[in-house]
């Protein structure tokens, strides 16, 4: 269930205590909502920013940090649907460490659902509601 | 009442679409946090890490962003102290726009307090109670 | 002589090797770039690029690393003038750990002058002429 | 010739001017070169660093920028050995937009050995020696 990306802990992602800089877990989750449009919708997020002039900036963002990931570190991150609003969505987020299969955090983003002119405020299109939907809840 | 630190958005701080990239909402809420140790409690966050060989990893963030950040824009961070715990604390935040006066974000960060050695958990010393009430609720 | 900005290095500056990430050196060095523009020329880089209309986008760059930096650091960053071409200007950094006055690295970074509207290389303009070599070489 | 890997343009690569941020191309190097150890010699990089206890800090660093890279792009990076000197080695990067095949940009890393205790100069071990002498030039 859920969409699934893999991200790589990379040499600078680490802060000066030696673990994942929590920002960077908040980003590990927009790298998974990257890949999830293009691998899974087919459709470039650049071109829902650039051509369909659509934009999800966060509103909420969430995340619980259950054990420290490291430099090396192969992360499974899964996005599943949260709430499908009207003019906003909530996605889930696991992410866990590899191959151990440990839960490193858990996360809740919400986005709004916007026309890139004027930052307006619109209803979720038909085709978005439907694809979120496929990735299951 | 909080301590305030000033953070300025830089040009390399937004993403494509022209507004801070929201897990930097983070990081600068994180640059206050440091600031707190050197400004207000006269100990280099670095001496606390390296030093006293204790540490604050993030066990639960959450932030709600009310207004979008742009290059140029100046923020007063504001961290106030949410809850003192027995081996945790929590900051609560607000991200206010100068001069305008604008709120674009409010969070919390809970932390652990632990040793860096073995990232063990420990209760919180008496010095940093008293340092963290010093800042207010 | 030149132009100076103070950089603190920050938490998650470093890298896993406990030093600061070298591609984090042109961050700095873009950061007093930014802040000449503001403190120096009284003009805010922002509305170089949006209301100007004109950018400085690197084409070349390259710095030396003498000694690494660590979290908690200060730095001092120098640009002073390199070569004022027709079309490119070459700024010259020179990159100072405070208090101690140890050189850790020097650089260069050659930006082209160009009109933002298609990305057109254009003459540096009468202004910015006397303003770059009001830092002095 | 040399060793490739791929490097996808992520959302917050970007700086305010919408094109990659000039220090993220040293990045997207790096992690080229990170890839390198894992994929063509077996060896992952963290554990040179934490097991091996050698390191590879940047002493030099310079690139010439020939193309804006952007959101959504796809580049290319590849590694081919520059010159392996006694206490150093230097690596050229090319960074290749794809399909495209547009060259965006060139560059030069030399690393000094060392052992990271002390972070003392050590002359580079055969291993390392065969092993970057197997990627080209």
């Amino acid at each position: 269930m859920g969409f699934h990306a893999e991200v790589k802990v990379r040499f600078s992602d680490v802060d000066n205590a030696g673990i994942v800089y929590y920002p960077r877990f908040f980003h590990f989750f927009h790298v998974a909502f990257e890949e999830m449009f293009s691998s899974k919708f087919g459709i470039h997020y650049v071109d829902v920013i650039n051509v369909e002039k659509l934009g999800f900036p966060a509103v909420h963002a969430e995340s619980d940090f259950k054990a420290p990931l490291r430099y090396g570190d192969i992360a499974d991150v899964e996005i599943s649907l949260g709430r499908l609003g009207e003019k906003s969505v909530t996605f889930d987020y696991r992410l866990v460490r590899q191959p151990a299969n440990e839960l490193c955090a858990t996360g809740k983003v919400t986005v709004a659902m916007i026309a890139m002119e004027g930052f307006r405020s619109i209803p979720v299109p038909e085709k978005y509601q439907k694809l979120f939907r496929s990735i299951g809840h």
